[in-house]
C-alpha cells in the first residue's frame, strides 16, 4: 500500500516536471497533484500541534496560534485575513500540575486541572473523602463531613473491557445505517436537562466551599491513564472558587478503594494555573480567496481551531484546521480565480458550545431572539436553536455552501445531507471525482456536535463530512493522547484534496444547493408523551 | 450472568448455614463454596496492589511485601512459612521523577526511570539529539556529536492502529490452535542473539559516557501515554553510569519531530531514584500444608510475586500471587489433611529471568553445570537450560506436580500439557469437576515465559494454566496501567477454585503425572541450515 503510494507520487512528480506539450492539465487533476504530491498538510499540522500546542479558547496559547494562522494565510496570499472577535469570558492556562498520594504510601498520580478552575496557590494536602454527587439532592448526605477534605466527587467506576477494536474504518454496512432520512423532532425537556447539568458545577462548588472543603477531584472518563480536563465555567462571575482536578481513572479508583479499606489516603495537589483577563473576547480567523462575480455569493470551509488542554489538540481539531488551511493553500497554488469567493474560517469557542460559528451566524447570517429576562447567559448556546422567529440578515442567502471538518484524522468518506434530500444530487455530483478516493457517499442522515449545526438550524446549507472514525472515540478525543502521532498523513492528504475540490466545485457551479424554508417553529414532537419524573 | 451468580452465591450461603442433616458436603463442593461464596482473593489482591504497590525484585517495596505475605500465610495457619534467598544484585526504587520540555515551549512529559539506572542528582537540562542505536556498529555515526546532550536512543516509531479488540476471551478456534503437539527444537544461535541484546545496554552506556552525554531517553513500546521502565542491569558492577528514562511514545516522538523540524528541544530530567545495597539477595516465600504421608512427596503452586514499577503489578502478577495465596487459604479453610504436602511459593526475580524458580530448582531439584570460565554471569539465566548433564538431586522425584499462574487476570480455561501427551489423561481427570467453570481443556502445546519453564527443562512436571488473555497483552502487561482496576473478580475467584482443586486432586491422587526421561542433550534442530549473516 505504502509502496504503491510512493510509486504513484513519484510518477505524479515526474508528470509535473515534464508536461506533455500542448496539453493543459485539468484543474481537478492539478488539484489532486497539488494535494497529493506537494502536500503541506502534515507540516501545517505539525507546527500547529508540536509547535503551538494546546489552543484553549481565549488562552495565551490560542492567541499565539491565531497570529500563526494569520501569518500562514497571508503568506499564501489570501485576502482580507483577519480576526473576528466575539464576547467569550476568561483566559486560562496550565503552568504545571502535580498530584501525589502522601499516605498510605507515596505515589505520583496522573492529573490535569479542570479547565477554568482556580489555582491551589502552592501545594495543598488533605485527606480524601469519596462523596459522589451529581444532583443537589445528594448534598444532604455529605453536609458537615467535608471540612478540610479533598472531595472525590465522582462515583468510582469499573475497569473497562475494550472488546471492540479501538480503531475503525467505515464499511458498507456503516453507510447503510447512515443513509436513511429521519424525521426531525424536538424534545423541549432535553434543553432543561442540559441546563441542569451545566448549572450543577456552580452549585456543587458553592456547597463544597460552604462546607470548608479544600479542593475537589473527579475521575477520568477513560481508562488507561488518560486524562482530559474539560471544564465549562469560563465566564467572568461564573468561575468556580475551589481548585478542581481530574485524576486518571486508575489513580482515582485506587484512592477510592484505599479510602474504603482503611484510613483515608492523604492527597497533595499543586495546581499551578493562571487566569488571563487581558481580553475577554475569543476570535475566529477568516481568510478569503476573492471570487470574480461579486453577485454570486460565497462558499466557505471551516474547522474549529480551539482545543482542550490535555495534549496538543491534534485529532480534535488540528486535523480539520490543517485540512481547511491546506485546502486554501492548494486552491491558491492552482492560480485559479473562482466565480464565487471562497472563505476559510478557523472557529474558536467550539468546545464551549459552537460559540464561534454561532457568533458568525448571529453577525452575518441570521438572528434569533436573545435570552429572556432572567435567563442564564448560557442560553446563548443552549437556548439559541429553540428561539423563534429567525430573522435572516442581508448576508443570509450569500452563503451558498459551508463545509466543516471536525471528526478526527480519518479520511473523508462522503457527506451528511442533513435531511436535505433535495441537495443530494448536487452534493453527489460535486463528490463524483473523489469517489475513487473513497469520498463519494452522500447519506441522508444528520450529524451533530460541530460548527455546521447552528447554520442548519437557521436554514443555511452547512455540511459536515463523513469521516473514518479511527481511534477518535476510543482514545484521542479530548485526551492526553491527542498528539500529532495519531494523525494519519494519507487520510489528511485525501481530506485536503476533497475539501479543496468541494470548495472549487461549489464556487464555480452554475447551480447552488437547494435550501430549506427558513424554519419558523420547533420540529414536531410527541405532545401526548408523559414526562417520567425520574428522568 | 451477574444476577445468576449472585443467586448461586446466595443459595450456596444458605446451604452452608443450614446443612441437610446426616449428609456431609463433598470436598469439591465445599472447596467451590469456599472459593466462590467466601472468597478473599480480591481482598488479598487489593492489599497487594493498592496497599503494597510495586514489588521490584530486591527493592524496599518487595521487602515489605515479603513480610506481608509471610504474615498472611502464618495467619491462615500454614506450616514452615519462610523466605528462601538467592543471590541477586542491587536494590533500587523510584522516589520521584519528572521530565519537562523547556523549549520550544514548556510542557510536562510522562516519564519513568529505567529500572536500576542511576539518579540525575537533581534536575539536569540539555538539548536532545535523536541518535537511534541498537548495535555497536551504530556508534561510529554519533561519535563526537553527543557531548552535553540528552540522547534519544530509540528510532521514533509510528502511531499504532488498534484494529483488533484490546480485550479478548478464548474461544474454540483458539483452543484448536493450541492443541497440537509440536516437536521440540533447539536453536543455538538464539542464545547468542539474546546475549548480544542483553549485553548492549552496558556497551551503549560506556559509549554515551565516553562521549560526554548527559543522560539517555528511550521511547515507550506502547502508545497512549503508557510507560513501563523495564531495565536489566541490576547486578553490582553492571549497573549503568548514565541516568536513563523512558518517555511516553507521544512525548518521545514529539521531541523527535521538533528536533527534526527546528532547533533541538531542551529537555529537563529529574530522576530521583535510590539504590539500596543493604541486602544483595532476593527471596522466594514458601509455605506448606503438610501431607499425611511423608513418603508421598509434594505438589506445589507458584506465581511470581515480583513486579515492575510503573504501576502496582496487578495483572503481572498480583493476580497469580493472590490466586496462589487464596488457594492456600481455601484448602486450609476446608480443614482437610492431604496425602501429599501442598507447597505454595511466591517467586522473586521472575521479571529478570525466572531467577527465583531457577534458584529453587538448583537447590532442591536438579543441577546443571555452571557458566564456563569467562562466561558472563547472565548465563545463569540465558545459558542454563542449554547446559548438560542434568544431575537430579534427592528431591527431584518428590515434586509430583507444579502449577503456575502468570498470564494476567483472565480465568483459567485449562492447562498446557507441555508436549507431555502421556500426562494428558490425568490432567484431564483432575480438571473434570471444573470443566463447567470453563477450565476443562488440556492442550498439547507448550507455553513459555514463566516459572514452570526451567522445571520442564530438567524433566520436572511443571505446568502453566491456559488463561483468557483479556487486555494483558494490549494494555496492562508491565505498564503504568497495571493496577487493581484491571483485575476481574469473577475470573480470579474461578482461578482460585481451580488452582485449589488441582492441588487437592494431585495431592490426594493414587496416581502421579507421567514424567519425561531426564533430558540428556539439546532438542533436535536442523544442522543443515545456514546462518543468515544479517540476523
Amino acid at each position: 500500500m505504502k509502496k504503491t503510494l510512493v510509486a504513484m507520487m513519484m510518477a505524479g512528480a515526474a508528470l509535473v516536471a515534464v508536461p506533455a506539450a500542448g496539453q493543459k492539465a485539468d484543474d481537478t487533476n492539478r488539484l489532486i497533484d497539488q494535494g497529493m504530491n506537494h502536500s503541506q498538510v502534515m507540516t501545517i499540522a505539525q507546527e500547529m500541534t508540536d509547535g503551538l500546542g494546546p489552543r484553549l479558547t481565549n488562552s495565551p496559547g490560542m492567541r499565539r496560534a491565531e497570529q500563526w494562522a494569520i501569518d500562514k494565510f497571508n503568506g499564501w496570499g489570501l485576502a482580507d485575513v483577519h480576526r473576528d472577535g466575539f464576547e467569550f469570558g476568561r483566559g486560562w492556562e496550565i503552568v504545571s500540575v502535580s498530584a501525589r498520594m502522601m499516605s498510605p504510601r507515596p505515589l505520583a498520580l496522573t492529573a490535569i486541572p479542570v479547565a477554568w478552575t482556580p489555582p491551589t496557590n502552592g501545594a495543598v494536602s488533605a485527606p480524601v473523602i469519596v462523596a459522589p454527587m451529581t444532583k443537589e439532592e445528594h448534598f444532604a448526605e455529605w453536609k458537615g463531613k467535608l471540612a478540610g477534605k479533598i472531595v472525590l466527587v465522582t462515583l468510582p467506576g469499573d475497569g473497562s473491557e475494550a472488546d471492540k477494536p479501538g480503531f475503525h474504518r467505515l464499511d458498507s454496512s456503516d453507510f447503510e445505517k447512515l443513509d436513511s432520512f429521519r424525521q426531525p423532532k424536538y424534545d423541549p425537556d432535553s434543553l432543561n436537562r442540559r441546563l441542569e447539568r451545566v448549572a450543577f458545577p456552580e452549585k456543587l462548588d458553592a456547597f463544597l466551599k460552604a462546607e470548608g472543603a479544600v479542593a475537589w477531584v473527579r475521575e477520568s472518563k477513560r481508562d488507561g491513564k488518560l486524562v482530559h480536563g474539560e471544564g465549562y465555567n469560563y465566564r467572568a462571575g461564573h468561575t468556580l472558587t475551589l481548585p478542581g482536578i481530574e485524576l486518571a481513572a486508575e489513580d482515582y479508583r485506587r484512592l477510592a478503594r484505599l479510602a474504603k479499606s482503611g484510613p483515608a489516603p492523604e492527597l497533595e495537589i499543586d495546581s499551578n494555573v493562571r487566569f488571563d483577563d487581558s481580553d475577554t473576547k475569543a476570535y475566529n480567523i477568516i481568510a478569503d480567496i476573492p471570487g470574480s462575480d461579486p453577485k454570486a455569493g460565497y462558499v466557505m470551509a471551516g474547522a474549529h481551531f480551539d482545543s482542550w488542554v490535555a495534549a496538543d489538540g491534534a485529532t480534535d481539531n488540528a486535523a480539520g484546521s490543517a485540512v481547511v488551511m491546506e485546502a486554501a493553500r492548494i486552491i491558491k497554488a492552482l492560480g485559479v480565480r473562482p466565480k464565487r469567493t471562497i472563505r476559510f474560517v478557523l472557529w474558536s469557542g467550539e468546545e464551549q458550545g459552537l460559540l464561534g460559528s454561532l457568533s458568525y451566524i448571529d453577525k452575518y447570517l441570521a438572528s434569533r431572539p436573545g435570552p429572556a429576562e432572567g435567563e442564564d447567559g448560557n442560553l446563548l448556546y443552549y437556548g439559541w436553536p429553540n428561539r423563534y422567529p429567525i430573522t435572516p440578515k442581508p448576508g443570509y442567502y450569500d452563503l451558498k455552501a459551508y463545509f466543516n471538518m471536525d471528526n478526527g484524522s480519518g479520511k473523508l468518506r462522503g457527506i451528511y445531507a442533513e435531511g436535505n434530500v433535495a441537495a443530494v444530487p448536487l452534493l453527489k455530483e460535486w463528490l463524483t471525482p473523489y469517489a475513487s478516493l473513497g469520498a463519494g457517499r452522500v447519506v441522508a442522515a444528520t450529524t451533530g456536535g460541530t460548527d455546521h449545526v447552528f447554520m442548519q438550524s437557521v436554514g443555511v446549507p452547512g455540511y459536515q463530512f463523513i469521516q473514518d472514525p479511527l481511534d477518535y472515540g476510543s482514545r484521542t478525543h479530548h485526551s492526553s493522547a491527542d498528539t500529532y502521532d495519531h494523525l494519519k498523513a494519507e487520510d489528511l492528504r485525501q481530506a485536503s484534496v476533497v475539501m479543496a475540490g468541494m470548495l472549487l466545485a461549489s464556487a464555480n457551479s452554475d447551480k447552488t444547493l437547494p435550501r430549506f424554508p427558513v424554519p419558523s417553529q420547533p420540529s414536531a414532537y410527541d405532545p401526548f408523551k408523559y414526562k417520567d419524573p425520574n428522568e
